[in-house]
């Protein structure tokens, strides 16, 4: 996947553990191998990590975003009381993959049981973890791994464990999902670095999968909570794999304040640093996200520009990205560019598709497919050799404003139904 | 498939001649094998039928629905002007596969040439024939094999012709979808019959698909494009195979008033007859369109009880009915019911899903899933049992209300993959 490089920020290694002061560890600890209410095995039968913990060395701003879906997992329920106790405050987080913990009666139970494990071992007020919970529905939650694993869980513990959280959060993702940016703010060099999990089940309009961002910045909370907002619209909300949307999603996003940066309270140059960094961050991991969709073989980034407004821009773009139809055909690498018209004509945007304008891109080179909303010539060699590359760009040019917006997909292949056919056994 | 029986109203033979004084016809006339403008053979290339046309021996009222899809096909744009033209009467309908004729700059004048054409022949008005055409989007309509085609066309015509109708408007379509029904009406003896099209690129809100209806019923216009609407709400737009909504859709009727009952011009007990009999004919066609569905093995029927309206009952089922991982899941006969909560919960309707109950039901037996909004053990083996039939019934009792709503689909299939990764291929 190519990185988009930005002036003055550097990637770097490190992922969740990237800013100073975060230590984190995961570990295999049963939940996925562990036997079902009924004596039958847990579906997910393996013993990849399924744990993990990520803390601050000290106190955090906290914001986070969750699932909009009524469904909600009980660890979603959960994280937002604790958020709400303590007005925006945390010092960690515990997730698990294998169990989504959700439309469990004891759901909530167990959640905050969870919680209590980490911070009684951290010493800390429960309310200060936050927590994420992903895999299958309506499995009750085994809490007999996590008390027994907790002891390894802390004593594991490393400013440099980010790799092992990643791996713990992983269900049908094929790789660890990490960026993390280096950048100077007030002459103070800060991080900022987060991990992502999903791959099917993934949908616009929502905070979508699971998220944490960690970052040594001093941001207050209210601050943070607007800015994820802000820059989760333009990253995790403009990807859709399925068009499903889950019931766990959450994104979190901790600031320690160990950079010694001037607290950021309010608008002005170091929120926009801030927010620059965040969205690097953010729509690498979209972007990864995307890429490794259940049974993707190809990543695609939709634009559309030259709108009204960037509403209308991301509806259009979401609209194409979704399609099931345009999805397959990026799987035939099939220049079916009938398709694309066909999704930008539903999407729920203003717009005249007369004026619009279609062209598809790679490492290949670029075609142009439609102008002024009617098929122009073109090649069917080039388009073929266009789009065998792995990551095709459709660019929509709508020629009736200034605004723009991007959404992130993958093509639609026989490995997600394959996967998505017998996800539980 | 299923067809449920309703007292009173007879299923027999003859699809859209199935009704007095209608006659139609199909052939190959060439638009499938065409060759594109650069001289690259067409998509389809193939010598099925691609051409048909349905008359009435006399003047009809009628009325028609279409997509909602700001990318309109021209065949559209014309029966819409044609309609509009003659205030509701027709007297026959030209359709065609192999070609949309969508997103083409001389879309419209082609689509009124073939009106022309048909209407030549039958020494009628050009604007009492209707039009609808199927096919790849934004290539060039092939005119000469319409022109050439229509004496053949024209002098086929027969008060049998109506498979060869239905089997020309097929496109990925495996088999020919017609329905016919015979009921009384003032001691007259009425038939209502059609026939549709479709495989992909199906989903609600908008007439989805190709069909022509036809009757010996007298109605009047207003009154006939009234109950179209009323039963298209429950039917064709309670369908959806993979959520692309197309950009040709269409659904006409034309009444003849052959049968002789009095004309049916406002509410009261011949509407209500009359509704239940075109209810009939498209709902059963809906569940052909849904069985057939591209790459489908199952047929899948949600039902929603319980709602506190009927809207909201429609919402959720069609919810459920597109999510690609419950699709993909009943293709492998997964009982993976938190799939169903999922889709639920991101339906835009109001409800609290604590009070939620599923069960999944074949002609195999029935199992409950789940009960107030939380899994009840269930024995897998019974469900897997359950689920190996072709016809799988979702019912969800939201327990809210006395409103109910029915949606039909398919799984999502590895067959859904390969014919939509190289369908112009």
């Amino acid at each position: 996947m190519t990185k988009e490089q930005y002036e003055g920020y550097t990637y770097i290694d490190g992922g969740v553990c990237a800013a100073k002061g975060f230590q984190a560890n995961g570990l295999y600890c049963g939940i996925k191998r562990a036997g079902a209410p009924d004596g039958t095995e847990s579906p997910a039968s393996d013993t990849k990590p399924d744990l993990c913990l990520v803390v601050s060395d000290v106190m955090c701003s906290a914001a986070a975003v969750f699932t909009q879906n009524k469904v909600k997992g009980a660890p979603v329920t959960v994280s937002q009381k604790h958020l709400a106790a303590t007005g925006g405050r945390a010092k960690g987080m515990i997730l698990n993959s294998g169990n989504a913990n959700t439309c469990n009666a004891d759901g909530e139970e167990k959640a905050l049981k969870m919680c209590r494990l980490a911070a009684d071992k951290l010493g800390i007020r429960v309310e200060e973890i936050l927590i994420a919970q992903t895999g299958v529905i309506g499995q009750i939650m085994p809490i007999e791994p996590v008390e027994t694993g907790m002891d390894a869980l802390y004593n594991g513990l490393s400013y440099n464990g980010n790799e092992k959280a990643a791996a713990a959060i992983m269900t049908t993702d094929t790789v660890k999902k990490e960026v993390a940016v280096a950048f100077e703010m007030d002459g103070k060099l800060c991080h900022i670095g987060g991990m992502g999990k999903g791959s099917g089940m993934i949908h616009p309009n929502m905070a979508t999968t699971l998220n944490v961002i960690t970052t040594d910045c001093a941001v207050s909370s209210d601050v943070l909570q607007k800015v994820l907002r802000e820059v989760v619209k333009v990253t995790y909300n403009c990807l859709s794999v399925d068009g499903d949307q889950s019931t766990n999603d959450t994104c979190a996003v901790f600031a320690n304040g160990l950079a010694g940066n001037t607290e950021i309270t309010s608008e002005g140059e170091s929120l926009e640093i801030f927010k620059q960094g965040l969205f690097i961050v953010m729509s690498n991991i979209t972007k990864m996200l995307a890429a490794d969709g259940e049974g993707a073989t190809k990543l695609l980034e939709c634009n559309v520009s030259g709108a009204k407004n960037q509403d209308d821009a991301i509806i259009i773009a979401k609209s194409v990205i979704r399609s099931p139809l345009f999805k397959c055909a990026m799987f035939g690498e099939d220049a079916n560019w009938g398709r694309i018209l066909c999704a930008i004509g539903y999407a729920e945007a203003d717009f005249d598709i007369k004026k619009v304008d279609v062209d598809l891109k790679s490492a290949k080179g670029t075609v142009a497919v439609c102008r002024n909303g009617a098929g122009v010539a073109f090649s069917e060699e080039q388009a073929a050799e266009i789009l065998s590359e792995d990551e095709i760009f459709i660019r929509i040019a709508l020629n009736q404003g200034m605004a723009e917006g991007t959404a992130w997909g993958c093509d639609l292949t026989y490995d997600y139904v394959k996967i998505n056919g017998d996800y539980r056994s």
